[in-house]
């Protein structure tokens, strides 16, 4: 590959560690945190001093959000979902972490030489119906194509933009100690069900993915009032990473309980078999919310109206330095940490 | 690659001509043309009824504009230029082609694993200072790492909006009989400079790549009260393609001078030595306007202030049709028509 001797500043990843990306920096892990917050974030200075799914910005005296994500899963398609449908709601998902109501959506394709035509009219179409269903505008595209072997098919970009129609600051800064930890759903089944089909393994039922939209969810949330302090979605690196996050961008310490998490049966037996830890195995489906204790019984009933595995899995700590620690089935206490990289690359 | 059997309805592109995507569906002539027009439009109804760059939005209330574009060129560095500037300046670009002011971008990193991490650090810095020298803010990211032999390096996709100040309506549907035709600047560099490189020709001089942000020019001309009519920057398909595609959306029939257009010697024979012609070669910083005659004083002094080779190159003609003619240095005139892919793949 090409360098260019006019520049001379210092690399600030240690070559020597890194010399080259490998999978591991795009795994939502520790090297990825890596990448962003020494290379990425120095460089383009983004507005919002904490990491986050969306950003927030103001156009014309009012507050919309603006998120990226690229879709390289592989395989293109899996037992409830394919990667037409997952850049949708990945990029809808990111912007109602930021509590926003997703309006516009941009959609850049890189298809490889070779890539059978038949493919990517089904992935069309699976676009067309996921852009309908989780009420977002496909309004501006791009296609580029490259030769064959310098490709994998298909990789998707979608940007999204959406309104920002409340007053809160959704973002790791407003979680308080006191403030209680709930997931949306069951969690780890997007990462198993791709694994599945990565590794031809065959359990008695077969996992689906849980890939869907959940602005609405969100939304519903917000108009009934609750005071949402933060929204992490639990793709790639699931639950543990996102926790990690929050918990160092707060600077406060948060306890999760196991027994509380919710996990299918079959979904823990598969996590076992593969030597996989499900709170670090990634969703497509699920969001992590930090509210405070008054408004916990409403956000319940609006949560598991909708998936009745939602769940209150723990709570912020009244105590700074940013640790995670998950109170264990049989009593004992574990610091939840970072991954390096993710358990199995290419999964969003 | 996967297919999914649910999905019976019929491909719109015949897949007994097309089962497969080819180079030159990514190459901004006919077959592009036929993949957008048939499968991305109907599918997903983009909001807006004719092609252009940028797509024109409401937002509480105000016109923004909103586009994406993915960046695959092959090589990373070349004279002049970079991916990384490249992916900024491109979509920059695009929102000044709807008379937007660029405000927010976001970057989508497609990395292949093994990526050597300083042609990475030195690509973020060329896209740090390009971000800068064109006045637009990088706000949100996302980086995906796929494995060694699935990627070629880097693709880079950005996202931009900007917000649009006035009240012309800037699209081919606003382009009326008599409009003077005129380029930025000269022609071809950008694709010549690429070739050359590629190719390991040399020249007596080093062709450089036109590549520049043109989004302070439109400005400029508005600023100035131009009424600019249309826009569009020379890309994939160059100068040729740009007309088509306008002439067609118009349904006006359009006539330009081969005398006329700002070619420099270097490059007419560095397209002769290669048997390209220089209309359909890619730029990265030219594009072609649409201007009232009782305007074109004016906008040829900015133009012209900014680069001296911007030049009058022909005229919208009072007939319906959408057909492109050049009077040719001879004096004969020829249709101009569309290339079926670009002569050159992986130009941007």
């Amino acid at each position: 590959m090409e360098s260019n001797p006019d520049f001379n500043l210092t690399c600030p990843i240690p070559i020597d560690n890194y010399p080259q990306v490998l999978l591991a920096h795009g795994g939502g892990g520790r090297l990825m945190n890596q990448l962003i917050e020494q290379m990425f974030r120095p460089a383009f200075g983004t507005s919002s001093d904490i990491p986050h799914d969306a950003t927030t910005l103001t156009l014309t005296g009012k507050k919309i959000a603006m998120t990226t994500d690229s879709y390289v899963v592989n395989p293109l398609f899996f037992p409830g979902g394919d990667i037409g449908s997952m850049a949708i709601y990945g990029t809808v998902n990111d912007l109602a972490m930021a509590g926003a109501r997703p309006l516009y959506l941009s959609v850049g394709f890189i298809l490889e030489e070779g890539l059978p035509m038949t493919t990517l009219w089904q992935i069309i179409q699976r676009m067309q119906m996921a852009a309908k269903g989780a009420d977002i505008q496909i309004v501006t595209g791009d296609t580029k194509v490259v030769d064959r072997g310098k490709g994998d098919g298909i990789f998707i970009n979608t940007a999204g933009i959406g309104i920002i129609e409340h007053e809160l600051r959704i973002c790791p800064e407003s979680v308080q100690p006191g403030d209680i930890i709930l997931v949306s759903g069951d969690l780890g089944r997007h990462g198993i069900a791709i694994m599945a089909v990565r590794e031809g393994l065959e359990f008695e039922t077969t996992i689906e993915s849980d890939s869907a939209p959940v602005a609405d969810l969100v939304l519903e949330l917000l108009n009934a009032g609750v005071e949402i302090h933060c929204l992490r979605d639990l793709t790639r690196g699931g639950l543990a990473s996102a926790l990690h996050e929050i918990a160092t961008a707060s600077n406060l310490q948060m306890e999760i309980d196991e027994n509380q998490l919710p996990i299918r049966e079959d979904v823990q037996g598969a996590c076992e078999i593969l030597g996989f830890d499900p709170i670090y195995v990634a969703n497509e489906g699920r969001f992590v919310a930090f509210i405070p204790a008054k408004d916990v019984e409403k956000t319940c009933s609006i949560l598991t109206a909708k998936n009745p595995q939602a769940s209150v899995i723990g709570q912020v700590q009244d105590k700074a330095g940013g640790l995670v620690t998950m109170r264990s089935k049989i009593g004992s206490t574990r610091i939840v940490d970072l991954l390096s990289g993710e358990q199995l690359p290419r999964i969003c």
